[in-house]
């Protein structure tokens, strides 16, 4: 009779190499609650992404639809001690039984508290006083809860009626520790502050995205970086930027937020290990053999919505209008040319990058020719700023500001380079030659700036039968990716180009603002 | 009054390009209970490495110390009806009152369903047979519990009899697929069976190590991979080299398996990210300012315990003797040459990749120049094979067959490269240059190989003076790594250099022992 048989992979040797790390176990104590993010099964995933052992003790179980279900205080007592060695401990949503265990127990827990109020009423405020939020590392509140539970009124004007609830709050408690959220002086902009009573310090955090009633959330991920041995201020932000990004980084539309958003496919890496032998079983990607996209993806991807609003924007950009006519004020183009200078080396990283993943040889070696011009073009740039603009020093050069537009460019290039395959990457890099190439094709014998001039030139170098022939082989390299790219994966293609073309954009927008 | 504000930075672009990526939402219908893998909590840890959004249904609280703690059947009603949609369903242990509420619910369920049969007893698997069984996707069961549920006595001789009593369970059972785990036919070897009744076909997996007591963990990681649209061989596949892996890249001896793995901790990321402006939250890693690992950081690695056994294995390897006495069989040089010409791209690619991760610009020449040598070895290889191997056929070079030493080399200096940084690579890129080095040196003079033989020639090329200049600049990059990186990080440095000659000792192993 015959059969298939498939052997498993040994384990990643890199990853086998992390077997010293420690895990931490963390304990969270709160109420499973399959609706809520304030729950129990909402910190064992925060706590698993943050690559932390996640135990729980549950108080009671919530639902929408009928009156919580309270575990008795004798099986919390009774689980409490059969749990092995914790790391770290959380505190969220509290029954009367699960405080009075607290309370039993607390001097004898020399780890990490991190305690969320938000979900406590008064009662048990004063009940935990004590001997709890005394103990803690941390207690976790909004400013509303820490106004109510404080019985204030909300009378905030400045930032130091603020900061006098948090040091209210932190007295009142009897916490050294304390973060206060969603702090606000005006309607659109919230922050939160840390107070830390031992040198009397505030420090505040500025979110970008409003994230309301997580303060669970952000108590479980401060928790799991407190057990990874970051410093306390660390912990807070992390915790915050990974609240936030699970908020934003949503998932097509779901109102849960992604606490995944970083975590990739074990089972797609195991299939692109060297190791794998179980081709068998892998079906064949379904790819695109012909059609409007594969005989001119180029033609396709700039009527395509995800990127037509970018694209237009990108070539018909005033900032290349201006150097064509000459009106260009030379100090915005000396911005320009010393933000390109700085991003000349993250350039030739990603192109290091690009040869890596090249799919042959004769790939990997016009990457790296790409690379060594790199330097070239660099000096290019530091004779231009010398002879043009003036410059003398040569320290010059390494004290260049890099600006926001920069960076976020570099940002998102070093990340495609980085996680994304060659494909994404050609994306990437694609629409800088073809925009440079139209934009200055459109200026092609009308150029008014002064012959031979610095401005000329420029348009000169990206409208050149030379550079035209660079755009050719970009074009068909594109078609090969259609033809060959999973047909189910090309809409992430796409919204590559369009996302770079819009950084392309901004970086012209930085240097036309420039004063 | 002055304090500190941190701006939180925006969520990675690369990871927002994945924001239309469906996340899974996954049910797991079983016990909470921290002290077994076959819990929910376990299920969430696995459904979150999976990048699924894991709920449950707790069927009952379980704990080491009392009675088990049921659920009642009304509130298993009220939350399964108030559960948002599900993409797939994991069942494991299952009360009286969970099994009415499946049987119930069963038929109205069309998303994949898997089932960890090994906690039932003979009374719930009759219950779930007719309905349940037989609307699932699969059913995993270890054989001892199907010949239990089926009444078999334990007579198993041959591949056969296992696939009869896998038949035999499926039919019973009414489920069109099954998986039955721990399969053996000899102390040592175990594997896994499925069965797909549709085809009537039989597969078998075999993995490395002997996960016992795992079906749950197993189910689950099949229904993530099914829910992510793999298809089922590919699910089971990944399932076994999932759990494998968590028991394998354990957690510094702590019993629980490590789903956590290949998670990465977010702040470290975030912290490295182009546009943090948090700098002063960060401590200054420690580093060493001098001292013997400083001043000679080569002769410290070559003495510790965690490389002395491996390196001295290496330079001292009969592959070297063979070769420098003109002993060493043609066809296994042969051998030898054509693995290292196959390894030659790979090579490559990785020194790109250091290029890239290069701190400074003349590092990153300096990578360039290797890859920029790489085809130049990859001709003199070719020229050798035709010259004094008689190779004839171009082909012959894109067709070599890669051994398991060198995919198992590969694989580790392409994981290093893609997820380590630059000083972990510098480790993986030495031990082969100073290796072959001081394996040569020591038969410098000594060769008794045909003068200007192939084999005196290879000799020569390790021991000769421009090749001791290339080792002095090695060890004065040692010395640098060891004086710049954090000291609590340099153990996994050094693990790198002594897993890496390992990997070289195996592949002049591989050479001698080819027949």
């Amino acid at each position: 009779m015959t059969y298939s048989t498939y052997n498993i992979n040994t384990p990643s040797p890199y990853l086998v190499l992390h077997k010293v790390d420690k895990i931490p176990n963390i304990l969270s104590i709160g109420q499973s609650n399959p609706n809520s993010n304030d729950s129990v099964e909402t910190d064992i995933k925060i706590l698993t992404a943050h690559k932390c052992n996640g135990e729980t003790l549950i108080t009671e179980l919530s639902t929408e639809n009928s009156d919580p279900f309270l575990i008795p205080g004798s099986f919390l007592a009774s689980k409490f001690g059969s749990l092995p060695k914790k790391d770290a401990i959380k505190i969220g949503n509290l029954t009367k039984d699960a405080v009075a265990l607290l309370k039993k127990h607390m001097t004898s827990i020399s780890v990490p508290v991190v305690i969320s109020a938000d979900s406590l009423d008064t009662e048990t405020f004063t009940s935990l006083k004590e001997v709890v939020f005394k103990q803690s590392t941390l207690v976790v509140v909004s400013i509303t809860k820490a106004q109510k539970l404080l019985n204030l009124s909300n009378n905030i004007k400045t930032v130091e009626d603020i900061f006098s609830v948090v040091n209210q709050f932190s007295n009142e408690a009897s916490a050294s520790n304390v973060l206060i959220t969603n702090c606000k002086l005006t309607e659109s902009n919230s922050f939160d502050v840390l107070f830390t009573s031992d040198n009397q310090d505030f420090t505040t955090f500025k979110a970008h995205v409003n994230v309301r009633d997580c303060n669970g959330m952000i108590s479980t991920a401060i928790t799991a970086n407190l057990a990874h041995e970051f410093s306390l201020k660390e912990a807070i932000y992390g915790a915050l930027e990974y609240v936030q990004s699970s908020v934003t980084v949503n998932n097509n539309g779901n109102t849960a937020p992604n606490f995944m958003y970083a975590i990739e496919s074990p089972l797609k890496h195991m299939i692109a290990d060297e190791c794998f032998t179980a081709h068998e079983i892998v079906p064949i990607p379904k790819t695109l053999k012909a059609g409007p996209m594969v005989e001119n993806f180029y033609a396709y991807l700039i009527q395509h919505p995800l990127v037509k609003p970018y694209w237009d924007t990108y070539i018909h950009h005033d900032f290349v209008r201006q150097i064509a006519d000459g009106t260009l004020p030379l100090k915005k183009f000396q911005f320009f040319i010393e933000q390109d200078y700085s991003y000349l080396v993250d350039y030739g990283r990603v192109h290091c990058i690009a040869g890596a993943k090249s799919p042959d040889l004769e790939d990997m070696e016009k990457e790296l020719v790409i690379v060594g011009r790199v330097r070239e073009e660099m000096s290019q740039h530091e004779k231009r700023l010398k002879e043009e603009f003036g410059v003398k020093d040569d320290s010059y050069f390494k004290n260049i500001k890099r600006g926001p537009a920069l960076n976020n460019y570099s940002r998102y290039f070093n990340q495609v380079a980085k996680r994304g395959n060659w494909e994404e990457l050609v994306m990437a890099l694609t629409p800088c030659m073809m925009g440079y190439g139209e934009s200055a094709k459109a200026f092609k014998g009308k150029v008014t700036a002064p012959k031979g001039g610095m401005y000329s030139e420029w348009i000169d170098i990206y409208s050149c039968e030379n550079y035209d022939n660079g755009m050719d082989i970009g074009m068909s390299l594109l078609n090969h990716v259609a033809r060959t790219y999973p047909v189910d994966q090309i809409e992430k293609l796409i919204r590559i180009y369009g996302e770079v073309c819009d950084l392309e954009t901004k970086f012209w927008d930085a240097a036309l603002a420039y004063e």
